[in-house]
């Protein structure tokens, strides 16, 4: 039996990565237009860059965090984002978003793209903090998820677990940054090479 | 005295860095487009990214040396460039690249920019190394550049105290990348930002 669907594009982003939130607003409407759908997958900046690369995080590398709080808000500003979180204030915890995306991804499939908006958006344009999981929690739900059963879900065993192992799976992909998209084996980096991912569908790469 | 002048763009970069190369070719056009000049200034990774930012060499980065070995490929595709040296060689020493620059910057202005592209043509269409004065002496010098004055002039202590001030300066205005490019105090980095240069020109900011 012969495959007709074209594969979809992988997306990676870390919740807690202003650039993995832009390109989370473009990236359907790229992929769309050429047929192609997405899989979104949550990774760890902390272990890619931090522990893999042996990097420093970034609002914590001298000369480069004056320069991304400017680009940030200057990105922010020329798509017409609302952009509510101060760009110097402590970052929180990735992990319980980490977890309830992999979680809601494995049990409620349909539901983890709507989550992984929510929680872009409530980190990002409203400037919430997600450190627990009764922050995640808190945000403004899709349809069909249970706040309760959602904060059980990421405080569980299962939750932790299965984000290690898609961070695992992500590191063994060359996945280090966010956002990161790769269309049929080809990876790109950075919310600024989304007009080269277009164009890589339009042309069939070159 | 009114200046009617609008100020040059200024245009930061490193001879060894491939992405400075890729700048390096469409810099000018973009300018001129737009009424302005084009200030270029070598700098040091060496000294901004290792020394300065705490981090390591973009090649000697787990995982990130893998994609900008496939990144500087793909761009070099994408724009009919030619690529002669291979990404993974060990790069030259970009002191007598940088020292000639600003020597030739101060004693021969107008020769400053055709010397730049003459480097990076060398270093990155040919794949040549300029670890040496001799190799840098050796390139296609621009027309009244003479080979042994400029030899002599990369081994005295004038180029060493020029570049050496150059890239403190360069620090001081939070320069850390190449290519970064300053249009009336707003830094953008990474030639992939060149539409962006672009555009700000165009609008004025925003």
């Amino acid at each position: 039996m012969l495959r007709h669907m074209p594969s979809p594009l992988h997306f990676y982003f870390d919740f807690i990565s202003p650039y993995g939130y832009f390109a989370s607003l473009r990236i359907e409407e790229i992929a769309a237009r050429h047929g192609r759908a997405v899989e979104w997958h949550s990774m760890l900046l902390g272990v890619s860059v931090l522990k893999v690369m042996g990097l420093k995080a970034l609002m914590e590398t001298p000369l480069k965090s004056d320069y991304v709080r400017l680009d940030v808000l200057r990105y922010a500003r020329k798509h017409g984002l609302e952009f509510g979180r101060d760009v110097d204030a402590p970052i929180f915890n990735p992990l319980p978003a980490g977890r309830a995306f992999h979680w809601v991804k494995r049990h409620h499939p349909a539901l983890a793209v709507p989550l992984a908006h929510a929680l872009f958006d409530a980190a990002w344009r409203e400037g919430r903090d997600l450190a627990t999981a009764a922050d995640v929690a808190a945000v403004h739900l899709p349809v069909g998820l249970d706040a309760d059963e959602l904060r059980a879900a990421i405080e569980g065993p299962e939750a932790a677990a299965l984000l290690r192992s898609a961070v695992e799976a992500s590191l063994k992909q060359g996945i280090f940054g966010s956002p990161m998209i790769v269309v049929d084996g080809e990876p790109f980096w950075g919310v600024e090479r989304l007009p080269d991912v277009d164009e890589w569908l339009a042309r069939g790469g070159w």
